[in-house]
């Protein structure tokens, strides 16, 4: 198992210290931007107190997102109780994880799976709706790369009922699992199979929309999304 | 877009009640069994007061996991602070998301994914010694389908450093969205494409461990995982 250590340079603080398997935490920033740039959805939570008695309780929300620059940008309705209570500061914890393999060892004490997986702490801040239709570029960009152009811009009503939060990576932490099984030393000789199934996510043939007009094809932007 | 409508049978409360585009939550039970089955990762979330001035700060963490009839069952270390957090009861929210798509729309503001998702709500409980080793077999056998009968049985000091949690299906949602772009009428004529990349998860060839021992074939049942 190939593992990298972390550093001081992600803004570690003593909630993003990576405690369990600290040889997992990566190094630098640019592991943190890869992994953003990697992933096509995140999850983010934030808390209420509808928990029994009142008590805390937290709720994921799995959203789109983007990476701009030294922050992440992401979308969500107007509508959603929780999105209004992340544009009021509430703190939250942004993930991305990317599966990128089953790690088949000779135990199932060390069988595991390699991943690549991001962290950020913080509070999120709504952008005004002067900022709002750059920042849906992006996202879009992100997930579609060559879309925007080829859309109409966004009305006054779809950016009116759109959130988009932002949130800095001032404090995060990276992990990254790659590489072969780490098989205690006593089950060597077991007479089984043991290596690594990589996972990897495809995208498929684009199917067109039923009510696509005739002659209309599949751009060249969509065919080249991680082929 | 294929929705599917929400019902009473997953328990649905206050606060799992599908507020933002209800027609997206899926009716009946199997559904959720089928998403949780379909599943390689969850993202687990608890709170603790790590916020600023002591405000409930939550965290994600991704886990393997198994459903169980009508629980789910997930492992940490006993070293994690946040596990052990759990095992005391905080309320958590453990979510499974799927994705199935990118869904192309002729404006940014309909494009969206496919997907499914899961969210359970509750509170875990932490096996007893007695019933941790069945539980492994069947997060192992979730994950790695015909493993457990090729590896010894786990040790004691094994069993001790992993806690296992358990958390009901009682209080659930399910969101399932599916199928084409739903455009505004309006955007149908612009002369761009609209359709859907589908995604889709690909176990690729297994790479045998460095230290494998010659002789020894990937056996049948790794080649069939989700092929």
């Amino acid at each position: 198992m190939v593992l990298i250590a972390m550093t001081e340079s992600l803004g570690s603080t003593a909630r993003t210290r990576v405690r369990r398997l600290p040889e997992k935490a990566a190094t630098d920033r640019s592991a943190l931007h890869e992994v953003l740039d990697a992933g096509l959805v995140a999850h983010v939570a934030v808390t209420d107190n509808s928990g029994p008695n009142g008590a805390a309780q937290p709720y994921i929300l799995p959203v789109a997102y983007a990476r701009d620059g030294e922050r992440v940008l992401f979308h969500g309705s107007t509508g959603s109780r929780l999105f209004r209570s992340l544009a009021d500061g509430a703190p939250t914890c942004f993930t991305v994880t990317l599966l990128d393999g089953l790690v088949v060892a000779r135990s199932a004490f060390e069988s595991s799976m390699n991943y690549r997986g991001a962290m950020v702490l913080g509070t999120s801040r709504m952008l005004p709706e002067s900022e709002k239709e750059a920042a849906l570029e992006r996202i879009t960009e992100h997930l579609m790369p060559g879309r925007w152009k080829e859309l109409r811009a966004p009305k006054r009503k779809e950016l009116a009922a759109t959130v988009v939060l932002s949130l800095p990576l001032t404090e995060a932490s990276v992990k990254i699992s790659a590489g072969g099984p780490d098989d205690d030393p006593d089950d060597l000789d077991a007479p089984v199979w043991a290596g690594v199934v990589p996972l990897h996510e495809v995208y498929c043939d684009p199917t067109p929309a039923t009510n696509l007009a005739p002659g209309i094809d599949v751009p060249d932007y969509v065919r080249r999304w991680r082929r």
